[in-house]
Formats: structure tokens, sequence, C-alpha cells
């Protein structure tokens, strides 16, 4: 009697798409917009589904002001409303893609939560462009 | 050639989240604001997703006309404009959760639909919490 | 130069339509189901717009971690998690209709506010039913 | 590492629901209002999941501003602004449910696409009907 | 103390945009895509907004169940899975635009509200373009 | 008979809120977070309201195909995918809260409009905190 909870998570941030081992003229022909070299920012939507049993005492999968809390503390505090190029070790040399964030947000809370939950990644980059990590 | 469809309908109810084998020190530690003795309440958004084969005569997997009936007759009729704790039978001794809602439902849909078609739920108790049964 | 600026809150609440002077028969026939006797509630989206002249120094009408500060103080403690009939004075005997819920929270609000700010609120009891108050 | 990735487009199209081996009675008793003769319309939003390895160099699994070139060229041509049974080959004979719309869009779109990732089709007919395609 | 309660509904709809004092070439001009002779079609989100004082009895506007009837049987049934142009005596002459479209629901409702009562449209044809009517 | 109608666009760009005239202990108080001196950014939800009389030839007010041109071309090519501090004119020596933004593209597409159209602007930097220019 497996269920999922989802929690909806927010977040500002500046970035740029870029690849340091390509020139200017490659990295403009492939980011386009996303190059621009002052960098462009989105609110990124987050959402946490994570998946398992209902503990019977509590009715819960897992407390979702726990799992709010650690969101907070693990993703939050490291990615709102800083450049994720220039502020962030995990981007310094990761192409801050939708696909690369959600990677990076899933390693940093999988840690954080007990085995027997599976846990999946929402990020939604702008309303028109999501991505979902992992899948099967 | 399978497809799923989805329905979204919706009620709004009362409820209190509460262990009735729990002391009230307890149940607030645990359930905190969710545990106020007067209820609150939410605009439960109920999303029923039915899966199947395309039937070649009409084009639809299940007529959606149908479906939003029973889920009308089955579900909303019982839990709309209502307090899960005392007006339903299904939460007397259950905790009105999210997640045991969701189950909830599924018990009382499942039984309505021909047994080749797949049954989910997706419930939203807010915009930002929102949960998923079943799952593999 | 004067500008509109919009924040968006919500808060859970239970309630029942209900006018004491009146008897069941007639309570029932006015308020239907949002008359039941244990209560149903809602996800209230609230949004406060205060207006004024744009500060030259800051670029702000008024500071929005100020403005939802004093929301939350002030409305949200209140309501949120709460019966509005049983767990609030302000309507102990006053019927929680959206409309008299926006008026409450704009007394509520306006006595917090510079004179110079003009103060209306927008509530949303569901995604279909909204108020606004004042309207000239 | 398999990421999937979402991109939202629409397009604005007339349709009648009607099989054309039944007679009038039995058409408007399946398919009620959308059976009109003089067609009805609709908004529909288009989701397609594109499910791959993220190229190490790019970041992506797919670049949005291709997959929306191809969706533009593909589908939008051919259902933006039309009446999808008398302006289209694909619904002269298929009725334009949204079931059978999806599956058109996934053939469509599948040809377009390197073979090793994953296409799946999300077509909401209205914010309450929706459907996915494919679904194992 | 005067509030102002809005109601959402929803219809769908085919439609032409179409002069017919103007020739084919002059139409496309205008019109463009809008202009497909076998139609093409919209969901419409429909909220009327109506501005009164609060009957201290109800603590209502006006009752949202009574106000969703009128719409119900005033705007739906005419409108709703119709082809404007063809089946609707409202549009035989007078080309369906969302601006026409708003004026012409607001004269049929109008007629049927208390005196006492503003009455205002907002009918959005898609997400991203929407009209108001009437404004001062 | 006067008719608004809005049409909705978007833009993605980085910003800093800064008053150059300050140190940074003063900016750090006032602005916090939204002051990270390699800035943050957001997805600008822009609409724009046009208001005159319905043109009896198009039942327009103004052409949506038009207006969004004229956004594209005097709006969005200078600010979307852009640092607003950095990158523009505009906000060289603006701080660039929504506020002033709002101001900015009011300027901007005030002059492309006859003069017989009102203009107003609605801009969001989130979906939380949002602003409106002109009010009365």
């Amino acid at each position: 009697m497996k269920v999922a909870v989802y929690r909806k998570e927010h977040f500002n941030a500046a970035h740029r798409l870029y690849n340091q081992a390509w020139d200017d003229a490659k990295n403009q022909e492939v980011f386009g917009l996303c190059n621009n070299p002052n960098f462009h920012g989105h609110n990124y939507e987050l959402v946490i589904r994570v998946c398992g049993e209902i503990d019977p005492d509590t009715g819960y999968v897992i407390d979702m002001k726990y799992l709010s809390q650690v969101v907070k503390e693990k993703v939050l505090k490291r990615f709102d409303h800083k450049n994720l190029n220039l502020d962030t070790q995990e981007f310094k040399h990761l192409n801050p893609t939708a696909e690369n964030i959600a990677v990076v947000i899933w390693d940093l809370l999988r840690k954080e939560l007990r085995e027997d939950l599976d846990l999946k990644i929402y990020l939604y980059e702008t309303e028109r462009n999501y991505v979902e990590y992992p899948v099967q």
C-alpha cells in the first residue's frame, strides 16, 4: 500500500548556460539567449516526491513539515536568491541546466531520507519547461 | 495502445489530524496546527486517473461524463461540505490525512470500474501538498 | 505616480454559514450545504493590495517582507488552521461568509498601515468564488 | 542517470465527436453536447515529455528550442486554428477525442526524435479533462 | 461598505472571426488564422463580478448558487458546446471577438440582476488573451 | 462602451536590488537576500491592459497580434534573458524593483499606442508578489 507524497517549494536564482571547454561562438550557437554573459534568472518551482508505506500511527508517509524543513535547510539556503554559477560549489564546473540542477538536488536530499523511501525531483524552470529525475 | 484519462473534481471539507490512541500532548507534538480540536479545512482537488485501451467505437477509454457521475455519487456526496472526522463512517477511526483519504477514495471507486481498467488517485490538500495512490 | 503592490498569502480554516436569529429550516434553506452543523473548510487565498507612491530611496511602495510579516502576525495567526465560528472572537456573532471575512481582514490590517497607503483585500474561498473589498 | 524533460505548447481547434458508422440518435446518445453538428472548440494544452540520458557537453537531454521547433512544425501548423474534422487528414475518419488526438500527435513526433529517447504525450482538452499516452 | 463578488464559469465554443462586409482577402489580412472558414475553438473562462452592499441577514452580496444558476440558464445553455457564428442569434451578424462576446454576455445578465447591483464581465479566450467590460 | 483587453507576455531576467547612494550594510539591511551581489533572477509575467472603444469593423479594441508584436519589439528584446542592472540603460541608475520595472515598461509602451487608448501594466515578479501601474 505505497503512497507518494509531493511537496512544492520554490527559489529564485540567476544562472548562465555555458560550457567552459567551448569558445564563445560555440556557446552562443548552442545556448543562445541562455548564454548571456551577465546572467538571467528564473523562479524555480521545485516539487519533491517521496514514496513509501503509510505509517499506521500517523497516517503519514513522511511528515510534510519535516520534509519542508529539510528542503529549506539543504536546498533553498544554498540556491535561493543566488547566482548558481558564481555563488555555489555545485555549479562551479557543472552547467546549471534544469536537468543538472534536478540531479544535484536529488543528491542533496537523498542522503537526508530513510533508505526505504523513494525520492523523485520535478523542477520547473518556467511554466513551459520542466524536468523529472530519476526516471526508469 | 493504452491511454490514461484524467478527471479533476473537488470537494471542501473540515478535518482534524488526531490519533485516538495518543494523549493530547503527543497529538499536539506530532500534528501541530493540524490537531486543532475545533477542526480546520481544505479545498480538496481530486484527480482520478483511469488507464485502459481506447474503445474503437467511441474513441474513449471511459466516458468522462460517466466517470464524473460515479465520482459525484460515490465520493463527493459523501465528503463534500462535510466534517471528515464527525460526519463520515470512513474516518470515524482512521486519521484523515491526505494519504488515508486517497486510499479510501480509491477503495470507493475501484469497485465501480471494469476490472480491465487501472485506477489511480491524486489528491491535493493544498497547492503545495498532495499525494498519489497507488504507486508500484 | 501611484503604484499598487499585491502580496498573496493563504490560510486554511473550517467554517459554517449560519444566522443565529433564524431556525434550522431557514438556515438550511438559505445556506444549503454550507450550513453543515459540523462545519466544512477551505484553503483561503488572501491577496493584499497596497497602493501608494514609490519611495525614491528603495523603489518600493512598501517592503513586501514587512507587509507579509504584518499579515502573518495580524491575520494568519488568528485564522490559520482555526474554526472561524468557534475559535475566533471576530466570527462569534458574525456569519463567516467570504464577504464578511474580507471586511474583517481589512479592519485588522488598515490600522497597521500608514494613512497615505490605500488598502484593498481580495479573498478566494475557492478558485471559482472570490470577493474584493472595498470597492467604490 | 535518465532525466525526463517536459515542454508545454498549446493550440486552439474546433471539433465534433461523431462515429460515422452510427446514426444521429446513437451519436447524440453517446456524445451528447460534444456531438453538436456545427462543432465546438477547445484550447488544447499539449505537454511533450522526452526521456533520455543527459548529454555531458550540453547538460541537456534534448535542446528545448529544437523540441519546440519540431512541435510547431509537425503538430501546431497542422492543428492550430483548425477544424480537426474538416481541415485535417488525420481525423477525416478518426473520431477526434482527446485519446485519439494524443495518439496521433505521438505518431507525428515519434519519427522526429532519436530512437534512444522515450516520448510521451499529455493532452489537456480542458483543465478538468486530460489524457496521457502511452502508458505501460 | 460595498463588496464585489466574483463567480467563475466556463464554456467551450467554436467561432470564426469574419466581417461580412469585407471580401475574403481583407478578412484574411485582418483576422489571419482566426478567419479559418471551418472555424476553430476555445475554452472560454467567464468571470462575473457583482458589486453591492452586504445583506446583514445572509452576509452575502448575492447568493453565489443563485448567480451561478442564472449564468447557466442565460449564458451557458446558449453558448456552451456551440458554434457561435452558426448556432446563436447573437452572433449571426456580429463578429464573435472576445470584446463582443463580453458585451453580449453583460447584456444577457444585466436584466437578470437587481438594479442596485453593479455588473462586470471578464472573459478569457485563452490564458494570455482576455477582456473586461464595462470599464469607465 | 469601453472594453479593456489584456495580453500576457513573459521574460526572464537577473537583477539585484541596490541603492548606489547607500553603503553595503544599509543595502543589506533594507534589501536582504535581494541584494545578493552576484544577482538572482525571476520569470517575470507581464500583463498589458489596453482600454478603449470597440472598433465596429473588427470587433477589436486593438489587434492582439499587433499589441504582442509591439511588446516583443519594445520590451522583451530589451529585458528578456538580460541582467537588468548590467545589460540595460533603463536600470543603470534606477533600482530594478517590480514597481520601477512596471513604470519603465509603461513609459516604453505608452508612446507606441494611440492616444485614445488607456494603458496599464501588471508585472508579476513571483506568483505571490506583483504590481499594477498606474492607479488613480
